[in-house]
Order: C-alpha cells, then structure tokens, then sequence
C-alpha cells in the first residue's frame, strides 16, 4: 500500500484540557507554517498522563477521518527528558507525537506501518522548550508534513516501533474474556479495551463488573431507565452503561477496573 | 420564501461534551465527505439528555448564522430504538437531527419551515451503529446537504413536524407571566423561556425567583457586587443573575425552576 | 515599523467558557461577515471576570500566531457601563475588546503600538444588546479588520491607551524577586509572572511558595514523581510544579497567591 498524499487535515489529542491556551498556541503555530491547515480537535480531555486512555481513543478514532490526515498526540509525561520522538505512517494516515506507548494501539492493529524518529535539526526547527514540545516540535512536524512542504521520509531515520504500553492487553482464558475499563465517557460510560472480535463465538455473552452482572445487548434503549446494559459501543468494544444515568458514579468504577464477559450468567439472581 | 443555497458552514449542538473524541469524529466524518466544510462548534455542554436546554439553545442561536448554515444537533436518548430523523428548512437555514423534540424551539417560531424524514437508505448510507446516529446518520447528511451534492428536497419524503416537547411554555395568568429556568451559564445566571415580548405591556417588571424579587433592569452593571438582578439577556429571554457571582449556586435553583415576572414587587421589604 | 495586512486568522479568548453557545455564537457573527476566517479557540477557561488572567494569557500566546492575525479578547465585567473600547495594533497584531486592562500585557511589552477606540456607530454596526458586545461589537469589528473590509484607522479614533489593571508587578527588592502566581493550569501547576528575564543574573535560583522551596530545574523531568519542581515555563516565566500531580491542590494554593525567588536556600532542611 502506498502512503497516500497528505489531505490538508490535522487532529490534535492531548491530556492539555481546553481551559489554558496550550491547544490553541499548538494551532497558532500550524496555521503559521501551514495556513490552509483544517485543524480538528480529536480530544483534549485525555486524563493526565494517562498513556492508556490515550492510545485507546487514538486507536478506536482515526480511521473517522480522510486519509492523509495527520493526527498529532500529546500526553508527555516525559516531556524534557531523554524520551524520543515518532513520526508513523500507518494505514493510510499519519501521526507525530513522543516515543512513549502513545501509539501502541495504532501499531498494534495497523497492517502497513512506517516507522520514523523526528529528526529535528535535519528539519532546522527552531530549539525547543524543555516543557512544550507538543507546540516546538510535533505542531511544526505536523504542519510541514500536512501541508506536503516536508515529505514523510524526510522526517528523520526509519527505527523500529518504539516504547509499549505496559498494561495488559485483553485474554480469554477459562472460557472467559478479561479485559479492563479504559475511559469513562461524560455520559458516564464504562468503555473497555475488549474488543467485539474477542466475542465473535460467544452465543449469550453477560457482562461481569464488579457487582453487576448483565446480558449483553445491541442498544442502550433495550434497558429500562435506571438499568445496567452492556452493549458493543460505536468503537467496537463492549462497554457498560447504566441507561440515563451513570455507570461509573453508580458502580465507584473508573480505568483500570477489571472487566470479563462470560457465556451466560455467572450468579442468580442478578442485581436489580 | 425560496430556500438559500448551504453556505458551507456547518454547526454542531450535543451534549456529548468535548472531553471524549465524539464531536471530533463527527468533525472526520464530515470532513470526509466534505473536505471545505467550515464546521463551528455551538455548543456540546447541554446537559446530558436535556432536551428542554437543547432546543432552547437551538432556538435561540441559530439565527446569529449566515443563511444556508446547516444546523446538526445530536442530543439523543433514543438512539438505536425506532425514533425517527428529521431535516428542516426553516427561515433560511438547515436542521439534521433526531425527531424527538430537538428542534421544537426551531418549528415553534419560524415562519417558513418544511420538514422531511431522512431516507438513510435511499442516500446510500452505510448500516449505522446503533449508539451513535451523530456520527453515523447525521454527520454524513449534514455534509452531503451543506456540500450541496445533495438536494434538501432529496434527502427523504416531506412528512409532518415530529414529536413536540412536553413541557409547560410560558404563560399569562392573573396578570402574571409564569416560565421556567432553562438553563445555567457559566457565570451562573439563571436564563429563563420568557420571551422579552411577553412583557411588552409591563410598565415596571419584578421578576421573582423563590425568596429572591426584582425590578428588570436593562444591564448587570446598574447592579451594584453581589447583588441580584433581573434582565433581558442578548437571546431575548428573561435573565436572573446576581453581579460578579453565581445566581444559580447562591440560591441553589437549576432547570426547571420556576419563575414569575409581577407588574410590581409583591412583598416589602425586598430581600438584600 | 509597518503594520502588516490581516492573515485571515482570529483568536478568541473569553471566560464564557464552552458550555453554553456564547463563543458559538461569537464565530456566527464573524462567519457572517467574513466567511474565509480561520477562527481558532485561543482559551474560553478564563477563571469569571479575572482580568488578570486574561492578561496574562493574552500577552504570552499571542506571538504564536501568524503576523495579522486579529485577537478578539472579551472578558468584560462592566458591558452594559460607559466602559470604553479598544482596537490595538502592536508589533504586527492586533487586538480588540474592552478598555478595561485586558491588553494591559500586551501593550507593556509591546514596542510598536498604536491604540484606536472602536467607532461602532461610524462603523454601521447595528445597536448591541446590553450585555454581549462579544457578538453584537468584537466579533463584527474583528471580522471587518481580519477580512480587510475595514483598515485599522478606520476602526475609530486615535486615543491614549486605556485602563490598566491594578495588580503589583513583580519586583526585585533585597535581592529577592517577588510576584504571584497568575493562574493554574490543568495540570495544577502554579504559574507566576515572574518574567524569567529578572532571574538573569541569579546563579542558583530557589523558589518558594508558602512552605515549599526548591531549586530551579530545568525541566519537570530532573524531579521525582510526586516532588515539587521550579521551572522556567515554556511561555517564559516561573512556575512551580508538582511532578505527575498537582502543585495547587497538594498546597491549596491558586491565583494571587505570593511567590519569591532567592538567590540560595532560605531555611534547612528544604520540605520533602
């Protein structure tokens, strides 16, 4: 497959929030080198640091937009000390952000990956910040790669994929699948890394979250209001939701809980 | 009234807040089918599933636009049951959402409206999700109609207004004008749907809200730090706020509160 | 120096936030009246009303953004008062909203400055509601002045720059420097308007924030998880940071708070 031409459409997802004016400086400086740049706003509500939720959305989000787009990722805990620097091309679309796990669920379901360390000086950007690197250095990458003044493989040296995110992946084992919560939604959601593929031969999955234990089923409006349902979400993983309520602030749960679905109901009688 | 070419500009009213990817998939999708799209956030903090918020806000917002805008607004606790889509045409400019009582605000005051159902299969959609209709239904409507690639008469048979909001508008009693608080701002002013013209023949109107009554004044400033005071805000509507702080949080009232506008105080003395 | 020619692009700063479609409506209005503007979202999370903020903020992005670019700026407690306008160029942008110190930073820093006040009636404007000129003056002002409708002597006559705030400026007295923190971004971080300027001639600068005292770093990175850090920000001025947590929440500190900077450590031993 060959990298398609860069369609003028960068994202940006960060952990930044959108109350500062670190997202909007980032803009500041694509539209300064690239002024014809349609910028979106993928997500800025990443947790801080959060490597994990990041990876998912950015994973689960970016095939929702034309290829050649170029998304730019910043959650940076390592922001000024030695970590590197990426530059991919996977699938048709582009991303640039730090070498920190950011990117490990794009590259993990990516068939055609590339692979490029930032050459910064080669690229005769400005020194950076010590702090700030999504605006001094992924921004001006971005929006030269974007705008096609740099090509992708003068970005810098092709390395291998880097750093992994060290969390552990979704398995099935004793007839079940383990997985765990990865983001809560504003609706409050519990959204998992299990993906509907792990599913597939399941006939009657149910849904384990702690104390709550439901069928899965295809839409939150096939609950009453006020009940528990598990669904497969818009991203294609399962998710558990509590209709016109929230899952999360009823159930204490947030990222990191431990989530399994089984062939049929584990207890009786399930809790109301 | 002829209907106005779409203009390019596109908006987008949810409550999907802006901390999940949700808008800016829409933003892809969008993008995707309409790569010149213009696309304006009005806004994503409606409460979850307010329908009462969303619609005044559409109401009240739309008209600040060019003509030919094409309105989305996606708040929509139904999604994936059988509740139907609409397009609008009203007064110049273009509605795409769910038929559940969004756009009620919209049909109630505009003079020159039609309204269709949306014939996903006939625009050759692909098979939606069955949880996020913004993204799936009415993203890609949106930018195939504000693109002009497709007709409004073409994208599905004209059929009646849809379902209407159930609740109370405002009304004349006993030489009374009686509504509601409809919304909280940021700065905690309580916004209400009482219409400015509801009080045209009010020489000196008290607006009364719980234990809280006061003359309309016509700007916060005649107020003086920390005091309440009633206006008409820059939508139209009858404005409870209280100088430099939060209404909303010193009286602890919220949406669905009522509220009453007297032709003079009602009691004396007048709370501090 | 020349002033250059509008760029196309806006920058909006307000303390409306994103909840409600106040800034929706702002980019209507300009959408409107100049439909090739590129708007971007300088920063809406403004504490209400902090003039000092929104200052700070608007004197530290600016320069990010392409020269011409149009930065409309409204925090605006006195709206609906006799409080004045302004329409600003300096060193190669411009600046509109009200005369009410908001560009005090900006014009203490600028070196090429003229100040016009905004003719809305020679304009043509329409009259404005009461309460929000963001939509009924800036927005269409900006527009004028971003599209090239208008040149900048035309906005209004010259006048002498406006009110400034009334906060201290940061200080050097017994070889200290003494200033405050600002704000606190999303991270928690404590950022002051200690210009890194007057730390030039320190060796080893400590900073101290009520109890806390640290040596200044060079990034958050030479801390342990969960010590505190001083760092010269990426926008140029102190901040004392708490590495992978929050430094405003750990000591309850926020906004006016005092921070002082020494030439050494003041007390032993330093707080863990």
């Amino acid at each position: 497959m060959s990298k398609p031409k860069p369609c003028g459409v960068l994202t940006l997802l960060t952990d930044f929030g959108l109350k500062d004016p670190f997202v909007g400086v980032m803009k500041g400086v694509i539209l300064g080198r690239f002024p014809d740049a349609r910028i979106v706003d993928l997500c800025h509500g990443i947790r801080p640091q959060d490597l994990v939720e990041a990876s998912f959305w950015m994973e689960r989000s970016y095939s929702w937009f034309p290829d050649g787009t170029v998304h730019v990722a910043v959650v940076d805990p390592g922001v000024g000390s030695g970590r590197g620097t990426l530059a991919i091309h996977a699938d048709g679309h582009y991303f640039v952000g730090p070498d920190n796990g950011l990117f490990s669920g794009v590259l993990a379901r990516a068939r055609d990956v590339e692979v490029r360390g930032i050459d910064a000086d080669g690229l005769g950007l400005p020194e950076p910040s010590r702090t700030f690197h999504g605006r001094d250095v992924f921004a001006p990458v971005a929006a030269e790669l974007a705008s096609g003044h740099v090509a992708f493989r003068d970005i810098g040296a092709e390395k291998a994929p880097g750093i992994s995110l060290d969390v552990p992946l979704p398995r099935r084992a004793n007839g079940l699948v383990e997985g765990r919560v990865v983001t809560v939604d504003r609706f409050g959601n519990l959204i998992t890394n299990i993906d509907q593929s792990l599913l597939a031969d399941f006939d009657e999955p149910w849904v384990c979250v702690g104390r709550v234990e439901r069928r899965l089923r295809s839409t939150y409006a096939e609950a009453e209001p006020g009940e528990y349902v598990g669904v497969i979400n818009s991203f294609g993983t399962l998710e558990l939701a509590r209709r016109d309520s929230s899952a999360a602030q009823a159930l204490g749960v947030g990222p990191g809980f431990e989530v399994s679905v089984r062939r049929g109901p584990a207890s009786s009688p399930p809790d109301p």
